[in-house]
């Protein structure tokens, strides 16, 4: 399935400042990047680069003194998105979990998972399989928490959100971080340009580790699964920002835009069902830890 | 200068569990292993690991059906503790950050940095350079934490201990991380054996990424720092636990020590001062970005 | 019914302080003291007194230069609870509810009301009366938290309780009380001896605002709600501790006991049933508000 | 000191509501209301009230099925406000303190006095007199929290605002409050109509209680102390909300204003200093102690 996706991001910036953007989607084995562009606007010093562990791509600008800033990025993916048997989930014991994964059992800064523990075991102990467990992880949050614009911030983590019960995409997939990890199921947060999302934006959900693969979760029910496209991901929020700003700069405007390459017929995936046992999912390359 | 650790761990089990400990030493180009031995008793399954983007020596066991497993590890190995003049710790930009230290910008599960940023910057701000930063935190914390064994527990973090003001190694080094971040200056978990530690334990501090190297500060001033090894490290303790339990598992008792190899002649370094500029370090291998 | 109630507490003091004591019980409408009797050994200085808007009796003592200090009461209550049929509980809208019972709506420093209002909703709005929702809520709170000793400490609040799901009878009471009020209902605070209560102990439950009486609620479930002996109350534990130390003093013991009168034949009061529409409760003489 | 003071609060409402309001000022010893009006538009069943002690002048208000309402307020009040020298406000002991000035010493929903502990003894602990205490705390506050409109939200409290370090004249009110108790100083929230505040609104500032007198304090240092004319008070602002609303209405304006007297002249009180001993002060008449 070939998407087209691009956004637009304008700064102002106070004073010589340094960025962070995380905007380029991932090449992976399920997505192969066809075209890609970048652009700043003026031309400023930038750097790509790779952190260990992670397959994000992240550029770093330095503003110099200019007042305003803006950056240009699209590209043209071809992405396969497996749907699997939730049969072939099978449970994966820690001592089974892949050393590169383990990481993703921990707590981290948005997910508390330590502090769920019996929360977690509560309400979701009693499902008999890790695919069933997350398949209630994400039912009891669409039900019972409500996708409200602007009732965050950047400061709230899933603590907050499993008694405040109102949140956007980040809040969502952080609190299905947190007690998936809870459980002792590993779980990595993921963020991506998302077919038929709207409005249009970036959009954040989860990942599971389920029978020795990360599959895709999204409690907000925003979208098909199998239309998005992977920027990054990471344990949470504070490793897969869009932008992080080291100095004063502020967002003037953002655009995000995902269309579907010409002539491409697109059947959104049905909502996972237990019964039906199918699951969106998307396999990293894991270059990282090869 | 050569030292020998060890420690004999005693777990109580209830129900077959899985167990990741983290008490090897690394291996890094400032320390070097010259004898290692681990042991389980009885004998159980066990692999050892390392995860992407870490040096940490991670083994994973599972007790089974046992009901009480001792674990020991004693190592002898050869330290290298550079000494360095705070004149060349020059001021690092973030745009000249290593990539694989960009990580350590970002709050983690015990630091939240990005709580704390206001207050850093009016408590620290000021100070002329990175390095006089981290020792003003370092000079900080120490005459506003008291040290108080059983004061928190495994769930408190650096936005907890900046208002209680108690804590013990661990809460000390989550908010002189916490703090260091928030200015921009990256920062990382340290765990190690200690030489002149009292009583005998392990030991947690802190780094700060100063003049394109790791520096080591501990805000507790209980040990030297040139009689640290390194166990390991991280974004805080929830990537660098001695002990991961998943499952049901009670610690019976922990016996930790940290010895002199025989013949061997210890200056205890002096507290880094600010005039003498002198600070104690170890490099890590870094092999994960290599 | 006539109950023995007794308390023994021994302190120990570090220097000169000022205690207050809350142990005395409180003479209301449905309760008057027969027999009672209160002693500090050695003899200090000491002061009854009472606060607006409460019924508690308050004793303050000075230790001065003693370094034991041993408290005893014991009293002998008449006590009468009423035993309401549920139907007369009707609805009664904030419009309607007396002036000094209004402070019971506000959130406060353990019951944090207005964090938890979303929360409460949605799990108990749909409930159709008052008395119905505040069942529905003890109901909740016995399924979902466990009782376990030495799991929380004074700062522990409602907001904690709702997620870690541990706590004690306190903690119990604060979390009952947080959800009333989120609904609309006034909430406060209950202290007592407490009949059958094992191990003896002073004990904590709450009293809920319906159809223009206090009626108690106790979701620990662990004592009949007809063998209580009111001490006093307040919007939470901060305002009817056992006791509140100025200084240096710590507890060195304490014991509690509640005894029937010779005599006396107790049935004890069958949980409260929403059918048969049965609830324990007792009238204050709310002298302050006359 | 003659004062005007008025306030047109408007409201939209969404389904029918109570909302009790606390915009009356209050009448004490040092403080006659000469004329008063207070009208709501449309005419709605209303009562007013106080709790029990407490004398701020509540009132209480059906919205029934409109759609907006409109509150007017006005007054003309001749205050007295007493400056102190601070020589006369000796120590009181905790074994002093008056009955019913005893619950401001107790932790509350947005001052958690029990928290702060550690720190104010480390900050203020050993300024020699409670008045220095407090002056000290001020400064400190003063000094390191920024005021900074919408920064806050109602949920914020003086555990927030001593790491975040910016707020509202509330959040400063919270934290000097808490500070005060944590150091076994009463202390309370004050609301009132302000002379010479910039934007003209309600002002929220603290009273502690020395030499047996509530002293004004105001670490915003917004507007003179003896410019204040006072609404209510309370452990904080649970107690004291300029509007708590039971139902669905949400504000559309609030205009305030407070103006001097025809011919009255205005000495605006000199910031309190310490050699000086100069403090504004207001005695409510206490009747709810009498």
């Amino acid at each position: 399935m070939l998407f087209h996706v691009s956004c637009r991001l304008e700064y102002a910036v106070r004073f010589p400042s340094t960025l962070i953007l995380n905007v380029h989607v991932q090449q992976t084995e399920s997505q192969s990047i066809v075209r890609e562009q970048f652009g700043v606007d003026p031309v400023v010093p930038l750097e790509n680069f790779t952190v260990p562990g992670s397959d994000n791509r992240f550029v770093r600008l330095e503003t110099g003194d200019l007042q305003n800033l803006s950056v240009t990025y699209s590209a043209t993916v071809d992405c396969h998105h497996d749907i699997l048997s939730a049969r072939t989930l099978e449970d994966l014991p820690v001592g089974d979990i892949p050393a590169e994964v383990i990481p993703f059992l921990f707590p981290s800064r948005y997910c508390q998972s330590d502090k769920l523990s019996r929360l977690a075991w509560d309400l979701f102990g009693k499902q008999p399989t890790p695919h069933r467990k997350v398949v209630a992880i994400v039912d009891w949050i669409h039900a019972n928490v409500e996708y409200l614009s602007g009732s965050t911030d950047s400061g709230t983590s899933a603590y907050d959100t499993v008694i405040q019960r109102t949140g956007v995409c980040r809040d969502f997939a952080h609190l299905g971080i947190a007690l998936c990890r809870a459980l002792n199921i590993p779980a990595r947060y993921f963020t991506g340009y998302s077919y038929l999302l709207d409005p249009p934006d970036f959009h954040a959900l989860f990942e599971a580790y389920l029978g020795g693969r990360w599959v895709l979760f999204d409690a907000t029910r925003l979208a098909p699964l199998n239309g998005l496209v992977r920027i990054g991901g990471g344990r949470d929020a504070a490793e897969a920002a869009v932008a992080s700003v080291f100095g004063g700069v502020a967002t003037r405007s953002m655009n995000v835009e995902c269309r579907l390459g010409e002539g491409q017929a697109f059947v959104p995936l049905d909502r996972p069902d237990l019964n039906q046992a199918a699951v969106a999912l998307e396999t990293t390359s894991d270059s990282a830890a090869d």
